[in-house]
């Protein structure tokens, strides 16, 4: 597993694990099966009622943000004016999810199709927008595969059968590199449960990655209240994770990869902590073990890395400082890029201030090299657009002495020495 | 605000944020309304197949720990008996919970009133479990009410009008000095609605402090998996807490106390990050704001040793070290006694090492202040208690040269800093 890193001032490899991309919602007819035409119609009236109302709310705000970025927002769906905005933001590659425009929902996929894909109440119109936006993510990543990986929509909760059918379908296509699934699974059974073993196999077979993505959460309990949607969000987006990792999937189909995207990596080192010695080390396990056993083969902190990745986009200063506790060869940095939340237009701005205090190894890590493990990424590929438009180390600040210490891993996960717990990878984790 | 703490070697006042009680099932009859005595002797027998199953599946746990303990176990329905576990432990005060039974639950109030109370469907069987436990547990608190803080049972999602009455019967009883909702609201409507706004304003004028305590889940998506409800049961249990703190509560109905209990705290400092940056400082409020605008009067961590409170159990040494950012003014420390998680019967040993390089104030606050204050506790009383029971600073092997830094609380929450939000506190948190 020893990997040797690049400490040369060589420009980094920066792929982005979170940005989006979509059609304006009217210009997704011509993909779109002709027998639900009608409801799309509908559909079109109902997106752009709800843009008149988010212009209403906070029309203010829209205005600034749309006449201010005019030009880079059409990088959702113009190949060119998007590679343009990534050279200026000096992002190489980029993982590709739906729903470019995050601020009044214009550029959702038919029926919502998207990161709202939970919402949708019929099978036929849940599929039948997914595979839309399929057919038009092939075509958009085709136009540079290097540099765009593309997450496809599978709304398993609609129907397994169907959905095994879109991965194989997806197979193979330049540039398609994952799948997203439905954040919650509602009424639907839970994805630990064995009802979607079928999907699983699938996407461990054609090496696609499934993802959830943040977006959905617990509506009915909100209101109109946006602080408990905030708060909650992120545990809505990784719960997906522990059903498949306590279930034994990662174990019952080697090869299968699962990663989180868009809620941080805050959350990651106490939960494995807790996961850890709950289920590794930890007297309660007495009470405990005997409705555990057999189904993990290691401890849960060590599928981070090889099963389990983290698309943490924007990181924080502090989640950055708290990398080697929560995966540093798990954690994928990202712009989000076209939404507000993230660091576009100004991703170098934030680059050359939030990596100074970060060695030039785990700089590569986070920027680009476990995007590049996780979804097989073309590094030669990659590495010519990089040459061209991306930062180096010293354009970062970073100093170039700093190295990470040989034991930095193993010190982040602090409850291995704590609580007595077996260490079996390298010390550094790398 | 400022208060002076005793460094002295003078004994610790601990008080247990976290113990349980209650009467073996049967014993219930007596306080039980006779109009569901059929449905009681129904439950009864459910009570006992349970404890068989349970046998069945982890027999050999169930013996060890229920001979080891054989004496101290009765200490759940027994004042002599639990005194002199009490005393054992160096435990002044408590705050006692329902359920006094974890292992095999026989303890459990009628209908599962307790800890479980969300998963009754029948209003009347709600209303009837919990008052017969509320009833058995004043005569309980009565025999000694300075070290006995009994939480009372409520189930409100089963009726406003009925839970207001009771917090009316409940109110100056000796001893009774809080209040426990169901953790999940399942169908009913959620804990930041208007639903519920008269329980609040009741609880806000008896000053009954409102519990939430860790023990129901999401069960339908776990199956028989434990691990997945371990890594969740956290996030359900203090979900309550953004419902009431972000929809207002605390500023309408002053007086209002809500405190998470047994769900640890290491949760906290990130979700107090989260929500002061994004409520407090961030530019993402201008995607926000206008929803939010008017509904706190103060940041979100400035509520925490106010209004809100955190009952963290039996701490790891990790939320020991991270009590600053976590809350050094809200965390209080319990035993769980008498289940089997907590640190009964070993409570002087755990003591005596997880607080050797904590200062003396800390300690203090954490083992016992805390409580008083949240609970309006008899200080005299207990410290009577105490005088004769309580390990002094000595007995923890602590330093008596450590002193809580005058930054301290404003260290631990490094957010104010990092994202430029002003500080309004003291800088140690006193």
């Amino acid at each position: 597993m020893a990997q040797q890193i690049n400490t040369s001032n060589d420009p980094y490899i920066i792929v982005s694990s979170d940005s989006h991309a979509g059609l304006q919602c009217e210009e997704y007819r011509p993909y779109l099966d002709s027998s639900v035409h009608k409801e799309f119609d509908e559909y079109v009236n109902e997106r752009h009622e709800n843009r008149r109302l988010t212009e209403e709310i906070n029309g203010e705000y829209v205005e600034e943000w749309e006449s201010t970025n005019a030009e880079g927002l059409r990088g959702a769906y113009d190949p060119e004016v998007r590679d343009k905005e990534l050279d200026a933001d000096g992002i190489s590659g980029e993982i590709i999810f739906a729903d470019g425009d995050a601020v009044t929902g214009m550029e959702s996929p038919p029926f919502g199709a998207g990161l709202a894909a939970g919402q949708i109440t019929d099978p036929r119109l849940a599929f039948a927008g997914a595979k839309a936006h399929n057919r038009w993510l092939e075509e958009f990543c085709a136009t540079s595969p290097a540099r765009r990986a593309g997450v496809a929509l599978l709304p398993i909760t609609h129907g397994v059968d169907e959905a095994v059918k879109e991965v194989e379908a997806l197979a193979g296509k330049p540039g398609i590199k994952g799948v997203m699934i439905p954040t919650l699974w509602h009424e639907a059974s839970p994805y630990g449960s064995d009802h979607y073993d079928k999907f699983w196999a699938a996407c461990a077979e054609t090496g696609l990655v499934v993802h959830t993505h943040s977006g959905e959460a617990d509506f009915p309990s909100y209101g109109e209240n946006i602080a408990m949607y905030v708060s909650e969000v992120a545990f809505w987006t990784h719960r997906a994770l522990w059903q498949l990792l306590f279930s034994g999937k990662f174990d019952k189909f080697p090869g299968l990869k699962y990663c989180v995207v868009e809620c941080g990596s805050w959350w990651v080192g106490d939960l494995l902590w807790k996961a850890d010695v709950n289920f590794g080390a930890s007297w309660k396990i007495k009470k405990m073990s005997s409705r555990m056993k057999g189904l993990l083969t290691k401890l849960p902190s060590e599928y981070f890395g090889e099963s389990v990745f983290i698309g943490a986009s924007t990181m924080s200063r502090y989640e950055i400082r708290e990398r080697d506790r929560n995966g540093i060869d798990a954690l994928m940095w990202g712009t989000d890029y076209p939404h507000p939340e993230g660091s576009w237009p100004n991703t170098a701005e934030r680059l050359e201030t939030d990596f100074q205090n970060v060695s030039i190894e785990d700089t590569r890590r986070l920027l680009g090299l476990n995007a590049i493990t996780c979804y097989n990424l073309d590094t030669d590929g990659l590495r010519e657009v990089a040459d061209r438009i991306g930062p180096t180390p010293e354009g970062l600040n970073q100093n170039s002495e700093l190295r990470t210490s040989p034991t930095a891993k193993r010190d982040g996960r602090w409850w291995f020495d704590e609580y007595g717990i077996e260490w079996k990878g390298s010390e550094s984790g790398h």
